[in-house]
């Protein structure tokens, strides 16, 4: 963080998103305007402007804090570590702004394409550490991969994005389970040699 | 149909319908207002407000279009039926305007009771159909299920949804016939049986 960035304007960028991210959970995306964003962050509309010159960008940004954090830096097993990562996103799919934010990215995407980019970088960014994580389990021995590594995301996300945002179910350890057994055939015995040494190299 | 229904109204209230969606289309749920439809369709506003008092009510008729048509009257082998079901469905969902409409609805029943209802209708068809044409497989001894039936929609359509109108990508014979796998254990000698049987009672 550049230390030449003013606390006042952090502040405000800081409380204008919270304005717009409980707009959006309250009314839905068609309540982001400069106008209503400004009235509910208590600030003016000039400072909105300034920071955020279309309503889209500020909708881009509330996006940005979402899809991130998951299936980072894989730990054997990749089995267990894979369920609670799942279970961790379904979790936060259930919140109701992130559900809200990630349907209004799929959906922004069909017109807007910075919307559209920034979904491909996210499901990009998805892909990949997935891919990481599916080649530690093959190289531990701890599955035999039969699904191809660009569905590994459709296989494991999207059943728990359809289940929690669209079914607006609750996800149980059982359905994980069973979606990860859809990506190949899974070892007992090499998940729980992998369990008792740590990560290996 | 009716003989009473004025066909007058019935033409003006498919030019409007025509219209939402092609608005819907090329702009967003954001331009479906009485103005823009009725100036796209070439009929008065009071017409567009006299069929559908608010714009969400368009958008549900829109949607009801969109939905019902798959996974009814499953033939054996269930296989190979619920694998064309599966690639029509996941054609549909590739053009356009039904990917527009089955995200708006999702999106709009995070705001929108009415909407709710409607998309839970919708799943709840989609759930039973599913369940009687997998109950047709079990009994054919087809499939030795191991998904728990209400899980079935979710492996199946949840990674079509998330391909097509997410990833914006295309699916194929081999995707399908995965996510088929992952239902349970298929026999193929029941599945040729069935296939030179025709339907068994």
């Amino acid at each position: 963080m550049s230390s030449s960035i003013d606390p006042r304007a952090t502040r405000s960028r800081d409380a204008i998103l919270a304005a717009a991210r409980s707009l959006l959970l309250d009314e839905g995306p068609a309540a982001l305007t400069h106008q209503r964003v400004a009235q509910q962050a208590g600030v003016g509309r000039a400072t909105v402007y300034r920071h955020w010159p279309r309503p889209e960008q500020l909708l881009l940004d509330l996006m940005t804090d979402v899809d991130m954090p998951y299936f980072q830096e894989p730990e054997a097993p990749v089995r267990s570590w894979l369920h609670s990562q799942l279970r961790e996103l379904a979790d936060a799919m259930a919140v109701p702004h992130i559900a809200a934010v990630t349907l209004t990215l799929m959906q922004g995407a069909l017109w807007d394409p910075q919307v559209a980019t920034q979904r491909d970088a996210c499901l990009e960014i998805l892909n990949e550490r997935l891919e990481v994580a599916l080649a530690l389990a093959a190289a531990n021995r701890e599955i035999d991969i039969s699904a191809d590594p660009i569905d590994f995301s459709a296989i494991l996300v999207g059943p728990i994005i359809y289940r929690v945002a669209i079914q607006a179910g609750s996800v149980s350890p059982h359905f994980i389970d069973h979606l990860i057994d859809g990506l190949g055939r899974w070892d007992v015995d090499s998940i729980r040699r992998a369990d008792q040494n740590g990560q290996p190299a």
